[in-house]
């Protein structure tokens, strides 16, 4: 499929009635499951490199509005909680000797110079999410040949400056990870402690002792130990914890200093 | 003095050839000097309430060489480190019926309606720095009335959503305060354990118990207890400690976590 000249020489972009000009948006929606963390990207028709999930804003929305309408266009989820952690912004940051105006022409029917809007300089506004990817099935569009997951520690080549974005992404999550609660939407509502566990080693990509973690979560009033177990086997049977959704949610307003 | 027609009637500006249309940049500048944060604030001719010392991006730089750009025009310091924390962005920022376009007519000779670039959606990069307040003059320029520092505690009426960006940046910093080091341009070569605790308590505007706190920055490896002591009093000589040069900007470049 070829790149849509419609959108391409829609005068509604061009004339800025209906997007603003020199300001994108970039989504870095991370996904988590069973101790794995993967990144949603999306390769456009008829070139190699990678893209973020990303998109224009628009003159009646905020942000916030802009990166939940993307995320969801790639997602189908409408319940992500975004998080912005930078604005991208630089004269050269959207040229790409990969990505040139000439090569988008060649397999475009249109002529498409360096003056055009697309190739102007953007402003990127970055936010993240983190939901269960098993949850998601990702949905491309007509200018994307693929729209897959990637395992955090195998990106392919990105287009742009869109891998610093993704590093970014990482660095702002693990801070946050001290400081908000996190795997609400990501465990069961009962869960182990090695589960809980796992989720933080997986996201900080580091070890964390499983006795001083339980001990520091519990501290925090946000997860509870319950008066139950959950059978695994005849000589597993791991205690059961819960969040504590008052606590849980009083947190992730206030933020807390989690030690881990 | 009367607003600057030239500014405002200026093709350059209208016609984006050296501004990007819908980004400004705005700088949270935090001054802080024995127990004291501030943050500086300007006022416009003709206008009660305060903004951020702002400005708008030149097609030639980077977001944060505007940044650095708009901060020493106000403050005179070029080694400021500036951290971005946020883009703000609505349709309605920019509408303030303190400063309508009607108000900026009757005050200037020139005629302003809504459509003006002036009063268009713009996406705000905001940046904080935190500085030495003692070690700056403020200067204004021939738009604003006033500049000047305030109490955090003390914050005048700002215009648009400017207040917010304060509450943000303070914010991020306390966040960031369990995370960077901070102190190097804030307290003297040698300092006691006092003067750094004080540092800490009044950003963070909460108290820390001083011995815990010595024990935990000590244990970062960031400050250093030095075999010498302050002559305060015939009964007063506590310890001196100093920054740790190389664990300083390690712990600046990795990030930390340090346990307050």
């Amino acid at each position: 499929m070829q790149i849509d000249t419609i959108l391409m020489n829609n005068p509604v972009y061009d004339q800025s009635e209906l997007y603003l000009r020199h300001i994108s948006i970039d989504n870095v929606i991370l996904g988590y499951h069973n101790k794995e963390l993967k990144v949603l990207l999306q390769r456009p028709q008829g070139f190699n490199k990678w893209l973020l999930p990303g998109g224009y804003l628009k003159r009646t929305e905020t942000l916030i509005d802009a990166a939940e309408r993307i995320a969801k266009e790639r997602t189908n989820l409408d319940n992500l909680f975004l998080k912005q952690f930078g604005a991208f912004g630089s004269p050269d940051r959207t040229k790409d000797s990969d990505f040139t105006p000439q090569k988008l022409s060649d397999i475009s029917d249109i002529i498409i110079d360096d003056k055009h809007w697309m190739f102007d300089y953007f402003v990127s506004i970055c936010f993240y999410t983190l939901t269960d990817f098993e949850k998601v099935q990702p949905n491309g569009d007509a200018y994307m040949e693929e729209c897959v997951w990637w395992s955090v520690d195998n990106i392919p080549p990105m287009l742009y400056d869109h891998k610093d974005m993704i590093n970014s992404a990482l660095k702002t999550l693990r801070l946050h990870l001290y400081h908000y609660p996190i795997g609400y939407e990501l465990l069961p509502k009962k869960f182990t402690l090695p589960e809980i566990h796992s989720l933080y080693e997986t996201i900080l990509n580091k070890e964390l002792d499983i006795r001083n973690f339980g001990k520091k979560l519990i501290a925090t009033g946000i997860i509870k130990k319950l008066d139950e177990k959950k059978k695994i086997g005849a000589h597993r049977s791991p205690y059961l914890y819960m969040f504590d959704d008052n606590q849980y949610k009083d947190a992730l307003n206030k933020g807390i200093a989690i030690i881990l």
